[in-house]
């Protein structure tokens, strides 16, 4: 098989291919993030490249305009390799690493936190064991779980053959003087590690949140439950589609979920290799990792086919996964260490969502909450420490910037926020304060919000006949522009159109008609509702204002929404933490009940009532004119 | 390198070996046994062999005479090949597979076996679940674990990731009939396999006594708790050293416990594939091995390294090895199946002797017990349901045939039974009833009974001065001839020699005072002790009499001695088939006491005072003239 150089700009990475193999899957193996939503299938359009050396061969795309033809612009997914090749990844078609933000880390987690007893996922325990002699002459194995048992009641404590293998050796060259790694496996503590010496200072543990576009993770010291640092990633299986069922399409797959299986543990790996070398921690003395992720992304991760998640009944092959070697699933840490999972309840309810509620201490209120995840799959909870009911509502990855004209993730460039005034001027913000490259999930909900105080667009979510230069009419239906070609970084001006409008209608009511099922069906009122924590992405970034104005959030006074933050991210690390929180999540998800909105009829209902700005039904509405 | 191909006669097995390599170690991979008590370091003269074709080169010898010299006659461990050969392993240098004694599974056993609850240590479950839908649509595994808990209380079970990764497609192949295979490790109940289709009722397991000489195997029906066969091989360390010292200091050798175990593991391994060929049962269907041995054979099968155990203060790595894998070392059964080890109390007080207790059912009696396991370590346990305490004296490999002259282990030809009058006529009975080869050991304790009660032996262990032509002197001292070269199938006169009857009497003033220092240590008596378990591979054919006349049991009436057989695999049976009597031998070995004999004073003059036959002490043998 002939092979070839191809060089990525603006990385300015370089990956050997094969001759006829996709200029996508070379830019995968490279390391560079494309976007490719539709899973490379040819049909969105958005992994556009420049081929500026080399010779390709395309498959013809009315996706490409014939300016960009000429100009060598191809669809990453449909090119293949002819020979030797440098590509430019178009701005518009690239991930950024997503920003963190360390504001997530809020005081609001860490109040909550306080209330669990500190025991790690992985503890090291310093022995210095007394020496055999003929009137103690017991089994060197029996010998530490004695002097343990001396410490604290570790009964019926265990460990492998492997470490079994090496310990009499450990134990004579470090002169009895030992550090052990305990972890709990099957509620059984295992010995998982001997090691010479005093070791036990160095601990360290990664709580990871595997979200379906992002992938964030925090090196925690187990002994102290300090966070050293944060870091996100996109997720690299966003390449092969942007929400959940296209990735479990994908999956199924020959090699398919193989792919998708690598790509989340490489996009860990990353995430741990970088913190770890960032704050010098050696990665053997990583000993445990904690994940939380939705069901998918947990059956991805251990490479488990999800193929069932996605077909009526809706059935995932496991909800809870016990600790497992994190060796066994390609985790690059100590071998001998640990990783676990936040417990799920259904195919559409996982650990991340158990870990919010952990989080945000709804399980422990008095008064009724309800947690609004807002992602590609919206998941809601409602209840407190009576109760606890949660469903899902397939939202579409519109508020995460996908399958909307000019959207984006939210990084570098994206349009956050945005004010619109009478006269139809419009101010914007954008993540790093640079020029405009897209729109994400809360600039197009200031915009939606704020075209509708503007009058530019009627409940219906159509935009009116106005004639200015900001709103135009194409052959599908009008658009209104939020900056001009000459005042922005993409390729040409930065609009929302009926079609985009129309998604975020879709999504928003998704959420919103989920929610108000939820309290419907508890024969309740979202007066009731005390608290609302709003979780995920969106972060700090979303005007809940605005979120109300176009019914996506319900209208209640402002003091009662929480930015509760990562929800996933800090209830991972609560439960590499603390082994009474990954119990309380347990008993979380025990207690929990899914409520299934597919054979709920009113759902349908709710939800064409909710596809109006802000709805059908303006007294549930009452501060919007 | 240049390779050769070596045949062995009569096996008619043929190995391929690099130039240089010795004649044993091509035996040894040729799975041909040849007697190797020295461990290949050309000192005992044994592994004798006669190259009939091709080119050899070596080391000189003295012990080979220049007549056998002339005949091509070689020692295996320092003969190199050189060239294409063919070898016939001499008669006296044969390990002949071992002899079954379905005698051993003697109705004791089984009366003791009947008090325990049947429990397997692999059960398998046949389960028709019921299929998913909207309203019931819990993940695959948790399905199981609820219908399973609707048979019997099984809270916490667990299973791999293995197992979760193609848990839904078996399940829905098989339309939700299955058979979960459970197993108990770290006293947490796991679902080891899931199959398609009813396959509860062949379920089978295998109890195995790993020997220092032999390795003893039977074939169970886990559901019935039916014995379908027994096998037994030679220990193929035994090419390596006879007893365990000298294993343990092969085992340091670079390698070294790399071959000892593998060839622990082959021994297994052949029992297992014999017997389920033979009764056409499918390694598949094998899910369980439960393993009884001396603390350096459970260290050698699992590839611990047993330094320890020889070097004061004797220190095992490890007492208890909890469920595991048995594919993990090697043993060739259900991939998933368990393997398991009776636990040991001390370096030498190892899991065969628990699984003595336990197969004597000793730890219940009411009256005062003795279990003595004659063997290269003899064993003893004195107790009763109040207390048991264990000690292990190096008894020496002589009462196993081995450092004797004409020894041989008690199989076929060996000469077991002897009778001699008091004109010195000798009459014998050989294992087999063919041509004498040798003499195993229940044959020299009859020997020396014999030649004690005819005057031939004085109570020091000197022949006397006789004139017979049974009678000879040597350099060495003198000799009693009890089958001259025309009537045996040896390679010359069968003697016993005054160095043979020296190491004998060792060996029983060895076991003698190991069992009298227990009884001395609690202030009793042996007239205290009511009944005395023999154990181990004399079996039956060990003459109670002859033995007690030697003073190598004590003087004690004949009804109070008990043929337990080989206890270690009785043993090893009961606890595959009841989690009862398994728990039950983890508690023998907690209550047992080890008591250490080189720290104990009395122990040397108690051993002297045994270099007599019968004993210094005539009084303690009152029956003996």
């Amino acid at each position: 098989m002939e092979k070839f150089k191809v060089t990525f700009k603006p990385d300015n990475k370089t990956v050997t291919a094969e001759k006829d193999r996709t200029i996508l899957s070379a830019a995968i193996s490279a390391g560079v993030n494309i976007n490719s939503p539709c899973g490379g299938d040819g049909v969105c359009g958005r992994c556009k490249v420049k081929v500026t050396k080399g010779k390709v061969v395309s498959q013809p795309s009315g996706l490409i305009s014939e300016e960009d033809r000429n100009k060598g612009i191809y669809l990453a997914c449909i090119t293949a390799v002819l020979s030797d090749l440098e590509v430019e990844v178009l701005a518009e078609a690239r991930l950024d690493s997503a920003r963190i933000s360390q504001a997530e880390e809020i005081e609001y987690q860490e109040s909550q936190f306080k209330e669990f007893k500190r025991q790690a996922l992985t503890r090291k325990v310093f022995l210095e064991l007394p020496r055999p002699n003929l009137q103690d002459n017991i089994s060197d194995l029996d010998r530490i779980v004695r002097e343990i048992g001396k410490i604290e009641d570790l009964s019926g404590i265990q460990t492998s053959l492997a470490n079994i293998r090496s310990l009499s050796k450990i134990l004579r060259d470090s002169d009895w003087k030992v550090t052990i790694t305990i972890a709990k496996k099957n509620n059984v503590p295992e010995i998982i590690q001997v090691e010479p010496g005093d070791t036990s200072k160095n601990n360290y543990g990664f709580a990871i949140d595997i979200g379906t576009t992002t992938v964030s993770g925090q090196l925690v010291d187990l002994n102290t439950g300090r966070i050293l640092g944060t870091k996100a990633t996109y997720n690299r299986q966003a390449s092969y589609g942007a929400d959940v069922i296209s990735r479990i399409i994908y999956a199924e797959r020959e090699e398919g979920l193989e792919t998708l299986h690598q790509m989340a543990v490489d996009g860990i790996n990353e995430i741990i290799a970088g913190l770890a070398k960032e704050h010098k921690v050696d990665l053997n003395d990583v000993t445990g990792v904690f994940c939380a992720g939705n069901t998918t992304m947990i059956h991805l991760l251990l490479r488990i086919d999800p193929s069932f998640i996605r077909r009526d009944p809706y059935v995932p092959a496991a909800n809870s996964l016990n600790a497992m070697r994190a060796g066994e699933v390609g985790i690059k840490i100590n071998p001998r260490g640990i990783l676990s999972c936040a417990p799920g309840i259904s195919s559409w309810v996982g650990g991340d969502v158990t870990a919010g509620v952990l989080s945000a201490g709804q399980d422990k209120a008095q008064d009724l909450c309800l947690l609004i995840d807002i992602g590609t799959n919206g998941e809601v909870v409602l209840g407190n420490k009576e109760f606890l009911i949660a469903t899902s509502a397939s939202a579409g990855p519109a508020f995460e910037g996908s399958g909307v004209g000019c959207g984006m993730r939210s990084s570098s460039g994206a349009i956050q926020r945005v004010r619109i005034s009478s006269d139809y001027k419009v101010e914007f913000e954008t993540i790093g304060h640079g020029r405009a490259r897209g729109i994400c999930g809360s600039g197009y909900i200031d915009i939606i919000a704020g075209m509708l105080e503007a009058g530019i667009l009627d409940k219906d979510g159509k935009i009116k006949d106005i004639a200015h230069e900001r709103i135009r009419k194409t052959d599908l239906g009008r658009e209104f522009v939020l900056a001009f070609k000459e005042e922005n970084d993409s390729r040409g001006d930065i609009v929302v159109s009926e079609a985009d409008i129309e998604n975020l209608k879709r999504a928003k009511a998704a959420i919103y008609a989920a929610c108000n099922i939820l309290v419907r069906h508890l024969d309740l009122d979202f007066e009731k509702v005390k608290k609302i924590f709003i979780a995920g992405g969106f972060g700090t970034s979303l005007n809940i204002e605005s979120a109300i104005k176009i019914g996506l959030l319900p209208s209640l006074p402002l003091e009662r929404f929480v930015f509760a933050g990562n929800t996933s991210l800090s209830g991972a690390r609560q439960m590499i933490l603390s082994a009474q929180a990954s119990d309380t999540a347990s008993a979380i998800a025990a207690k929990m009940a899914y409520f299934e909105l597919s054979t709920e009829p009113a759902y349908m209902d709710e939800y064409m009532a909710a596809l109006f700005f802000p709805h059908t039904d303006l007294s549930r509405f009452p501060n919007i004119k």
